[in-house]
């Protein structure tokens, strides 16, 4: 339907997997106007050779990334490796309405971004996940968002409920399934179709992965006391999707009923997070292209843990999504304005 | 936008993979409701538990497939296996609009319905490919439709404009590659994952394939002569998607200029067809979930041959993105009404 | 090389997925000979239709699945579904090797089976891991031998030796990937190729998977106490192939050094365990077809838990290879003899 | 069994695909030992860590690639990019085997070369296709061998027996899916899964692949007549596996069962090359990992075409076995030793 008014909105890192589908979905939302696409390697280049599934915007010429280039949109998108961003937005007027979906502004605490990401802090700005308690109304008439990371996205959603509701110790172990999508779009050995293909493997093992504070920080928020996460991801065959399986232990007074509760409350009008008939579990193809997080919870009685398992697609719901999300709780829209909630399956 | 006028869909196979295309495509058209789902084996059960990804439509309940459960829609879509939508569709009223995505009135040729399905050939309907020349028209006001095979889709769009322009010989060799959900979603053991993962194989080898006198019947009226098929089907490691490759011998008169210049005139209003620039090749990927065709043309001197590669998605243009295409010309809205052109990418 | 002697072997399942790679690796080893296959269902017809890489026994027609049609042979290999081996195994002659891919001899508590399997318990057989402390010496001359799970496998290995140091609380938490072959060869709709490729899903959640009693009772047996596992499988986009991610409390006084020196005491001598170096983390790609386990282990200090990651082949090493480990050690032979340790990547 | 005598291989190119399935082949090899790898880029590293799933070989250091570096091998495999071997094998001894798995010496026409590849040709040396006419005795104690394409192995395969029999006419149409290991191991963006997976496309259309003089060059051999080919490949989402679907016009005098009977004639004592039984069709994953070509043939009766499907592994049959099958010709062992002729399936 739409408000009648539109908003021009520029996005870097057009020519990557994040800023590529930041464009995907700009191209079904009926306010938002996809007016120019930035990437420093390729400006110059037709956005259709180095993105050709973006048909409407095949002829956009790719521009610079510099801010004097990104002037003049009611809306930016940031979709740029970490570090990168900072710089720029601190040069874009404070009317525009930033949205950047890297790491520079996500972390609270200056020390955690020096040990993970190095460097000085750029501080941060509200935390562009709106399903955590208060945190859409500090998204309305924001004009600096931060977008979460894709694995923070699945397992802030996945165990936030539990946390705040005291069902589980603050001690969880997360094992998250992602498709190399999530690693970019630069071409290296390890990412190549004919070693991905037919092969699941671990990396970042042994909690050295630079979205574990992010998710130590939404937990602990949620929990109210320090959590600790150990997390592992994986790399599986596929172009798309997160699974996360996150676990904790279940404290004495809690169990499968209490648990469920808290989830089914939790998100009971959230138009993005879908709670799972009993029995039903997530997979990753049933949001593949969609905003939506579908989650399930269980709990295993002998081993005395509550279970969550949750899917999001890492690119949509993990990133561009999101943004649009905000981006419309920003401009005063219909949250929901624009984004799919049918995933393309199978 | 939408004219203000809203229309009912019933959806009949909804539980299949057609069917619940189409039914992911209704939930962002702004002028299609989908009012009711019917599968026979299915009834009585939530479409969620048998299609999870269709969240805003999750608890609607499945209800037969009989002509007496479809009364009262605007629109019935039957994506039924060939041979079951025939007599339903006799049964339902004239003024509603019935769109058949199965066989049973695709071909013109009783024989050759005989041949190739057998039993009684149940009459041909308007048939569901705006591209051909002329078609268009034909599918205005229609209220029976019959949506072209996907692969009759990808080849008659690959190789008509230049057996219109009497560039190549009538004689055509087809070699194309399918993703699984092509095959259906009922449970064969040729088609389990551990099957068809890290495997290409062919079948239907010989012109042996129900899909080829469809592509005769097309390319013969687009040659203005009988033209001969050789089609040969192979299964790709994919759920979605056909990148059919099309040749045939070259005419003297004809080159690279001249092909290129045929397919850039046929295809120039088109707004579903995309002739990519020389030099980029067609990928399934690109039109993934989308009712777009890729198209690319390439004349092999040595060999003396035009070479056509298009991609399709089977179920999107190939299936119910082509069914939704028809149904916005027979309603008369805009022809690209709620239809993505945009592949979901990477 | 082989020892002059050829010792017969039949199998029965050999048309399903362990079965068949049972004869895979019978085709490479150089004293066993494949003297006759068996399944019920498909009785009579050629191997070669049903298992057409199985080359060079193509010609043998598969015989019926009953105790008698088994009489004969000095090795019979029973990869059978759960539940069916035991009365088939009762009738064989005591002196033949009988190796039980199933799980009716794999538990040593009658009480777990009853719960876990239902009915009466078998019995409990010689387990078929020789990589267990003590357990080589239990398998040579066994004439009945129960090879473990393909997911106990994987999880027995990799965390074994840190229980048995005691470096870590009896605690431990798996989520494991797998491939679709492990859910075998009956076609039904989820494990169709257009469900899970391009998708990861859970299932089995909460402790409810059959592997988890037999996991217990290994590590328990290690830890010399009993042991709680908090155990989730995951299905993933590929053929073959288990990537198990295991964690636990460290206790107090280990750390990484201690972690990593009990693995490579551990798994020094072991033909069929690599313990990677340092910064290498396990695909199971470079497994895939061999009998070989690829470790790693890392200690997460924030979090305080060690890590543990393995590979396996699921059908090789985690099924019909470990079963041919076992017959070699049972008939004298060099243990690794036609066994292959290289994977088939990429 | 072997012969008593071992020879000792250096395999150059030893990280990459090819090299490395050489190396796989050679660890299962009982009279060509694995002496030394060879590498520039990477010379100084251990093995283990480029190529993880070699196992046997991973303490192994990759050395330089140069004909100094390369002396004292009994045999030499070059696994080189185009255009690099000839100048380093024109510095070995006489007396060396060397095996060229690259096209330096593959064509037998100086025009040829030139146009294909570029700069002087090198000479041919006798062509590794052990299968065709005459050819086996020719590398009975050859000591330099030209180890066919990939492609050319399975197109060659496919249409030389009807070609030399006069079943078709010398023009024929091949469009083959092939794996992505054959596009080799530089990281290239193309090329990343997450560009791969769920997706085929067409690449080298218009018979520009420099394979395609190669297939000329054979066919025309067959068929005592210069052939015209076709030749279009399609990348599709597995690691290894090339899929040939070739045609040709049927000559009047032929039909179904003179094809069938020209290929088992053919084919009858070639241990490595599967005529399917009728109605069975050639997947990739039965030859995965093994030296067979499975092919079958039908008759297009409607288009009067001959339609022949074949089917290996591009790195095994393709390259690395086609290698070591033809060095145990010329170092007179049985042309089957150490070649798995069972695929890895599922």
């Amino acid at each position: 339907m739409g408000t009648g008014q539109t908003w021009t909105v520029g996005v870097t890192g057009a020519t990557g997997y994040a800023g590529g589908e930041v464009c995907r979905l700009l191209a079904g939302h009926p306010d938002l106007r996809l007016a120019g696409v930035h990437a420093n390697s390729s400006a110059g280049r037709r956005l259709g050779e180095l993105q050709p599934h973006l048909l409407p915007f095949a002829d956009l010429e790719v521009r610079p990334s510099d801010a004097a280039s990104l002037a003049g949109y009611d809306v930016v998108v940031l979709a740029l490796p970490h570090g990168e961003s900072a710089a720029i937005a601190a040069q874009l007027p404070a009317d525009t309405l930033v949205i950047d979906c890297g790491a520079d502004h996500r972390l609270n605490d200056p020390a955690a971004w020096a040990r993970w990401y190095g460097g000085e802090h750029a501080g941060s700005w509200p935390y562009g996940l709106p399903e955590l308690p208060g945190q859409r109304e500090k998204l309305a008439d924001a004009r600096r968002i931060a977008v979460p990371g894709c694995y923070p996205t699945s397992v802030t959603l996945a165990l936030a409920p539990a946390l705040a509701a005291g069902l589980v110790e603050p001690e969880v172990v997360v094992v998250a399934a992602s498709g190399t999508s999530g690693a970019g779009k630069s071409a290296k050995p390890h990412l190549l179709g004919s070693e991905v293909m037919g092969s699941v493997s671990a990396y970042g093992v042994g909690g050295v992965h630079r979205h574990t504070p992010e998710m130590i920080q939404n937990l602990s928020q949620a929990a109210g006391t320090p959590v600790s996460v150990s997390f592992t991801p994986t790399l599986v065959p596929m172009s798309r999707g997160i699974l996360a399986t996150c676990s904790a232990k279940l404290r004495p007074d809690a169990d499968a009923d209490s648990a469920r509760a808290a989830y089914a409350k939790a998100y009971a009008d959230e138009p993005f997070v879908q709670l799972l008939p009993e029995g039903q579990w997530p997979t990753t193809a049933q949001v593949l292209g969609a905003n939506t997080v579908a989650l399930q919870v269980a709990v295993d009685a002998d081993a005395g843990r509550l279970v969550v398992v949750a899917a999001v697609d890492n690119l949509t719901k993990g990133t561009a999504g999101g943004a649009l999300q905000c981006a419309n709780l920003a401009l005063g829209l219909p949250e929901t304005t624009g984004l799919p909630v049918v995933g393309v399956a199978p």
